[in-house]
């Protein structure tokens, strides 16, 4: 039996129009390299996205084409978001922390026809551009006033390229499983590997990342991503918020700057935010400093790293903002799980609270989640049951651009998470599927025998990796960076465990170095530091 | 370019399957016929939704099959909604208050195979059966025990009937396009018109109602919808609830009673309902006479009518409930605007805040809406100009049943609403396009007119209508029930008028009546009143 209801297209497009129409008067503040604080609204941004699709066309970008752009938070780089991808072609944000050949890599992989730069990119793209062969021209994020000297070749100002463009375009009419963004990830392991959103895919992540239980955007919002728009479509926000009508503030190449965050939260009357642990850490450090507050502040989303408990707790006992943890990643468009507490949550006894809070979270709807054991079966939700974390759904990936898939029957996408799901429907990473170590035909998990060790007072940094033992296949193996004049012994830090954990896990030796490795985005780089210990000879 | 992302199936299926995997201890409260109240979770209906399923399939009904229900709001029809439509079914929501030509009407029409009744319904159905030839057997949803006697042919009792089967059930993979549900609209001309959704407009129009701005489901909610789940899907309320998690409580067949609809809030905890204004009246007289209390209650959504300012206040002066106006009708699955108050708005001075306040909203995002004049030219929002509305997007119907579809050039639906848009996209209704009165070129809003009559103490209820007049096209005139023993006359209302609206405006005459005509749901018929009126010979 036929249905009769509409079957319009979810596009990028619908949302640029109804942004548009619906709240035109809506602003958005940027900070740039060439203004600290610019301000227009939804009109004029669409507006200026017409104008951006028609320079594009005249560049002699065609629909289907990757436009990259290696740009920082700001009204330009939105602009981008909706002028290549509501043109039909494919929005490539890449990067610009990523190592030289990873860069090189994925500019040629994608087949980059354009690339539009930021000034403050513009001498690392000068050195590369000689391996970016593809890249027809360069053009610089700012106005013609602010226009460097640059050796990069076919090279125009962004500005001065729309000024005389009419904001009149005809928007093509898209298919919904069109390619609309495209994203690689930062793995350690081999090439950066692509992900390829649709139009659809990015109105159903729209959607579901705005509910309540979520990001709960609404038009009383005052928004600032401070996840960089290079990460997984900023986690999305630039197309979520103006969908909700939410004002957006983004804060360019200032992320990092307790200051500047201060000042445009209390300006700008900011209500929500959303950013990586370390963003966190720098605004709360400038906040003690300064004894500023935040009162127009509601909510902060931590995302991309475990969040530690000290941040929830200064956010919230001292300056009333709920600190919410969410989990997902480049494949998901990204978000998989978001944690709200609720009222009666912050009823419960301190400690019980604390584990809640620290949790992932609940799946979105949309998110098809489970957790498998090494067989690949299914178990159970009862808080204990750890296993690989698997997800589907209608904005995860079912493969990488260019690339056989290789997920496992019923199209489920190996996140490469560890995790138990509490009785609550909580999920709790506990660790890396690669990094876990399997001892005696048990899993320990070398995240928690980290966290340990770092609570230690004299330990400044470490890391548990499992090495090859001829009786328990892997045993853990602590590598601890010491405190500068620390005179922490390995018996020390071993009985420091003693209670903590079960014995079983208690890291067998240690090993004292002075730095570890990290990867490009500042992780622990433990496939480096298995390589060190890779023919590593226990004592006993 | 091709995407890498999933593409699955938006179905009403995967709201089952996450709300039972994510919430399966949430709970589902109902009040019954044959039970004052149910409680069962999440867990328990899905259980249950399969046994049905392998009951509809062991009946002989198959995918694409039309099966009726006529119910109340509790669980079995919950069960049914799913049942039905995750077997690839077609579930077709029958409104006992309608004429029973129309009953048979659209039971004939719709080709209901199998019909779901209400106990109370059974002695109406029992009386129309004859004229269901295509009807091949009645299921009444009650126990064994409380199976009443009945002369309905090939007759099941609910219980007797899944009690045997198994729970689980291998559900079909349904297209996201496929029929779920159908609902005709009780128009006051012609007949019945029926709108067939599909799996995907129902996920898409979940997602869009749940919004922060709209009706906010979240996990924490406890949510009764007192709109009958044989209106537009309760206004899709039982799919969005378990999308989000939330609690369900259904009144069953008390929707009108005040005392239990308290005593459900108090005892269930419910901090969101929603209903047409007649059942706040109810609610509100109750706890005015009684003097009880409903803290729980946060906000109520009004829609179906235009809600009077007094509700609104009473609601938030005496209960700290915030009543939110919302729009939409059976063709919009239904929602098309919200009308959510923020502390912003609370700031402004009284009178402009009850106007705003009145207002039907904004749209909500996957409507597209606009407002023309007679030429179909599209006007401007700026709080006067008003216009027909026209909707289209992905939760409107581009036509009827078994109908070719009439809807303007670029697939617009006519609402059939006359209304203007403020500056701030809120919508204001000012009449229906077929109430309109045109007068000199210029529209007059009978509605209006209607409701200042109304406002006279003298009045016991008023219509405007357009009276065809040889200079002015057409004129206004008024039909006034006076309250008994009032002296009212014609003179007494239109010098009412005065300085209330503009001179030309005010109704050129006024006819007395005794009673005026009322459509089936208790609207005025205004079709029936024009007819009376259509020789009308003006005075002078």
């Amino acid at each position: 039996m036929l249905s009769t209801m509409m079957e319009p297209a979810l596009t990028i497009t619908s949302v640029m129009n109804f942004a548009k129409k619906n709240y035109p008067n809506q602003e958005i503040i940027s900070v740039t390299a060439d203004n600290p604080l610019h301000r227009y609204t939804y009109k004029d941004a669409f507006q200026r996205v017409g104008k951006l699709a028609n320079a594009l066309v005249e560049l002699g970008a065609k629909p289907g084409d990757v436009i990259g752009t290696m740009a920082w938070n700001d009204y330009r780089h939105l602009e981008l978001y909706y002028g290549i991808s509501c043109s039909g072609m494919v929005c490539h944000t890449i990067n610009p922390r990523l190592f030289d050949e990873q860069i090189e890599y994925i500019v040629e992989h994608a087949e980059d026809k354009f690339l539009f730069v930021d000034p403050l990119f513009v001498t690392k793209i000068e050195a590369l551009q000689d391996k970016m062969p593809n890249v027809l021209g360069f053009i610089v994020l700012t106005s013609e006033d602010n226009m460097p000297e640059t050796t990069l070749r076919n090279v125009h100002c962004y500005e001065t390229l729309i000024a005389d463009k009419s904001d009149e375009f005809v928007w093509p009419e898209l298919q919904e499983s069109a390619a609309s963004a495209l994203c690689y990830t930062s793995g350690t392991t081999g090439n950066p590997k692509g992900v390829v959103y649709s139009h659809r895919s990015t109105v159903l992540h729209s959607y579901a990342s705005s509910m309540p239980d979520a990001f709960a955007f609404s038009r009383n919002d005052v928004v600032m991503p401070i996840v960089p728009m290079f990460h997984v479509n900023g986690w999305g926000i630039v197309y979520s918020a103006p969908m909700a009508g939410a004002k957006l503030v983004m804060p360019g190449p200032k992320m990092a700057d307790g200051k500047v965050l201060t000042t445009l939260i209390n300006q700008e009357k900011i209500t929500m935010s959303a950013g990586v642990p370390t963003v966190w850490l720098a605004l709360l450090d400038y906040l003690e400093q300064s004894g500023e507050s935040i009162d127009s502040l509601k909510r902060v989303t931590v995302g991309g790293a475990a969040c530690p408990l000290p941040i929830f707790k200064t956010f919230y006992d001292k300056y009333g903002v709920e600190a919410e943890h969410a989990w997902g990643m480049t494949e998901m468009s990204p978000l998989g799980t978001y944690n709200k507490m609720s009222s009666q949550d912050r009823e419960l006894p301190e400690e019980e609270f604390n584990q809640k809070l620290l949790r992932q979270g609940r799946p979105i709807y949309g998110v098809d989640l489970r957790i498998v054991n090494e067989n690949g079966d299914e178990l159970p939700w009862d808080g204990t049951s750890s296993g690989a974390v698997q997800v589907r759904g209608a904005f995860v990936t079912a493969g990488y651009h260019k690339q056989q898939a290789d997920f496992t029957p019923g199209g489920w996408f190996e996140t490469g998470d560890v995790a138990f799901m509490d009785e609550e429907s909580r999920m709790q990473i506990t660790d890396r599927t690669k990094d876990i170590i399997k001892s005696g035909g048990e899993w320990i998990s070398s995240i928690e025998l980290e966290n340990l060790a770092m609570s230690h007072p004299a330990v400044a940094e470490a890391a548990v990796i499992g090495v090859a033992h001829e009786k328990w296949t892997e045993r853990p193996l602590l590598v601890v960076v010491r405190k500068p004049d620390s005179g922490l012994t390995a018996q020390d830090i071993l009985k420091f465990y003693q209670g903590k954990v079960a014995t079983w896990w208690i890291p067998t030796e240690v090993a004292f170095v002075v730095e570890l490795a990290h990867t490009a985005t500042g992780k622990l780089d433990k496939k480096t530091i298995r390589q060190w210990y890779q023919d590593y000879q226990w004592q006993d």
